[in-house]
């Protein structure tokens, strides 16, 4: 068995070392149309601050990450990620694949760099994309899909893998251990199940805020008909708009496929539980971010204020830390984890068995630039090796942008299809990064000179 | 009365408009001494992202900020603080000065770059830097140290300068009325006798986890020769080593004076409380950031674990929401804000009525570049026309980089005296710039001649 990533690979020299760290600003136009507008984020540029790891391996295989923003800013992610190349330049490949963990940590153990978060914000998506590229090599090097080779691994060394620091109150090296080991079991069938199957997709295709009434039904019908049980609309901006919004989406869908609902964090704890009330008529199954991400105890009585409708966050929470305590809080119903936002898988694994430890559905964050493309990663290894159960969960399924990736995710019947081919799915195709770099790319070059005209 | 700043400039062209926003990043050796070195951060090298903020109004005044950082991603600081250029440029010097509350909002309202925290991190400690710089812009414009424009202007208009979002579940505008009208009475004596005895600080320059025995022996008997009522020891790295640290403080300074303990971070909450309560023979007066500076779960219990040690924290609190939520939770004892951690002065009108109204005292972090600088003239508002007492109260001193600042602040018998000189005290010497610019500043270039030889 390959229980340890990195070890297919030993035959290669032991001097294979990271070589570069190539860093790209790539810019999506994508606030052209509306797509991605919400209450908080009217006019978003989709953006990746996008990093390569090259080695003299031989093989040729690289390791992409990114971090995902909205537009402006993306070139101080950037430079966040270019702070980190003296950890990446002149690492063993062999080791690097063997252990991403030894990575995570001594990027998060910086001192001087820790003290520009700690644990948050640009320094800590930069070191996420780093470390998520370093999971995408040492996937490729494998030969396998990133879920699989989580799923295929010791629970011994996944535990290793993970950061305990300011969990232990909640969640200790041992809890881990062995919620892993019943995870192994029933674990073949489950990816057979898998691969037959897929794993449950929602969509928020049809509820952007800048969608005519219109376009929002077409979509809605569209959603249904293409296998969706679960849609979700963008709220918060004026509630008798949503009203109108909430009653075209309900007519559209009838009343079995679950609508929820999204406020980008646009309110105060009581404008909240309020609005929530207002919607009730319409069955809305979550509302999500109604608040500051930030905010744990705002989110706790949030969630006991507007029951029975589930309360959902997590797209723009932190890190491990403020997991750990919307789940002692008893804050939160469902757990949205994002791919780029923490400091990687690493820490992405350390949420999951949090939310395993505490009974929590994880229903990750998608859309964007390639997110659905990561996160459906974590979510199979958490149905093929940890929870087991696709209950309660389904992930964010957004349709934008699939095109610029080599390995694009598949989605049947409502369902994402699990990726077969090696990496964690995440890679840009060099055509599209050719384009899209920001400001000297082919597109926005154009742009200039249109402008410019 | 001069309610409100920038009306005493009013004579002069209201066209007048920010010209430029120049940016340093500059850094200072302090690695080579151990100065500030503790559990968390063995070798600082303090440094400040700084921001000049230049007009055309003809006055020769200039507004000066800056984020404190401790060495590598300073860079990264001064990136994000350019990021912000384009609201500074061309806008108009008057209604800056009138309402710098309304350049907060421009900045953290800014969807895009608020993808990058939101309101944390890098982009929010930039944010921080540009508004500081318009404070310091206003109160020299108005020809007054900050905290007296604080403490002479209308309630109602400190009021507007606030961004109650995400805290009207614990501080409303009402709310805040209330108390700033409340604080008013007396003011006018209280500052007289701020003049007189300035405001209590306590002492962190004999603690420093590198220093010998014997050299936080003589520094401690020093600072009890000095006036101070408290002092200060980095603990959290060998516990056996801080017993004799402790024991050799007390013996130092005897059973009267405070000692306060620092473990920056170090811990998670089960180690914590075992950790104080070893050390509870020597009687530490507060623990500060025992653990994560996110988990206000964890400080609770802390909290109720080491009683009757106080629990302190806050310097790494990355705004107003965890405070508040910190508050709520009975999480702290002593709450310390920092000058540059969150958004400038209006989060921290908001921070300082959070804990008004809370009832718990404010005791700034301060040291590193500037912070006592900056720091001072929040306390002596909340003094003077907040709180009214300086009871249980101190703010940190270390005595360290003051002699590169311009208006260095002044302490006599253990409290600092009140600056008087117009503006936040934040401004560096145009020498010191010139020579601890990184790396091409004079010293850092002589430094490289010499790694070069």
């Amino acid at each position: 068995m390959a229980a340890i990533p990195g070890t297919v690979s030993d035959s290669e020299p032991a001097s294979a070392v990271v070589t570069a760290v190539d860093t790209y600003d790539v810019r999506f136009p994508t606030s052209r149309e509306l797509d991605g507008s919400d209450a908080m984020n009217p006019d978003p540029d989709y953006s990746a601050a996008y990093a390569v790891l090259r080695t003299d391996a031989g093989d040729g295989l690289e390791g992409h990450g990114f971090t995902f923003t909205i537009g402006r800013g993306n070139d101080i992610q950037v430079a966040a990620i270019d702070a980190l190349r003296p950890y990446l330049i002149g690492r063993s490949v062999a080791e690097l694949c063997a252990d991403p963990g030894s990575l995570a940590r001594d990027l998060t153990g910086d001192s001087q760099l820790r003290w520009l978060g700690p644990e948050k914000g640009v320094m800590h998506m930069a070191i996420g994309a780093a470390v998520n590229a370093a999971w995408d090599l040492a996937a490729k090097r494998q030969g396998k899909p990133l879920w699989r080779l989580l799923a295929d691994a010791d629970p011994e060394w996944l535990v290793r893998q993970i950061d305990f620091r300011y969990l232990s109150d909640a969640l200790t090296p041992e809890d881990a251990l062995q919620l892993l080991r019943a995870g192994r079991e029933g674990a073949a069938e489950r990816a057979a199940t898998l691969g037959e199957r897929g794993y449950p997709a929602y969509t928020t295709a049809p509820g952007w805020l800048g969608y005519s009434d219109e376009k929002l039904t077409r979509l809605a019908k569209q959603a249904v008909a293409d296998g969706f049980t679960q849609i979700k609309l963008k709220v918060g901006a004026d509630l008798d708009d949503d009203r109108r919004r909430m009653r075209a989406a309900r007519a559209a869908v009838g009343p079995d496929v679950r609508i929820a609902i999204d406020a980008n964090q646009r309110w105060d704890v009581g404008p909240a539980v309020e609005w929530v009330k207002a919607l009730a008529p319409y069955d809305p199954y979550w509302i999500e971010e109604p608040t500051s991400p930030d905010d744990v105890l705002g989110h706790a009585a949030i969630r006991a204020g507007v029951a029975p409708v589930k309360v959902a966050t997590g797209e723009h929470c932190q890190n491990r830390i403020v997991f750990k305590q919307l789940l002692q809080a008893g804050a939160i119903d469902i757990l949205q984890l994002d791919a780029t936002r923490v400091a990687g898988v690493n820490e992405n694994l350390a949420i999951l068995l949090l939310a395993a430890k505490f009974g929590v559905p994880v229903c990750p964050h998608a859309g964007g630039v390639g997110l659905c493309e990561l996160v459906q990663h974590l979510s199979m290894f958490d149905y093929v090796a940890l929870t087991g159960t696709t209950d309660q969960r389904a992930i964010e399924y957004v349709d934008h942008l699939h095109e610029h990736f080599e390995d694009p995710v598949r989605i049947e019947r409502g369902a994402y299809l699990p990726p077969t081919a090696p990496g964690f799915s995440g890679q840009l195709k060099a055509e599209s990064i050719a384009a899209y770099r920001y400001p000297g790319g082919t597109y926005w070059a154009a742009e200039g000179e249109e402008a410019a005209v």
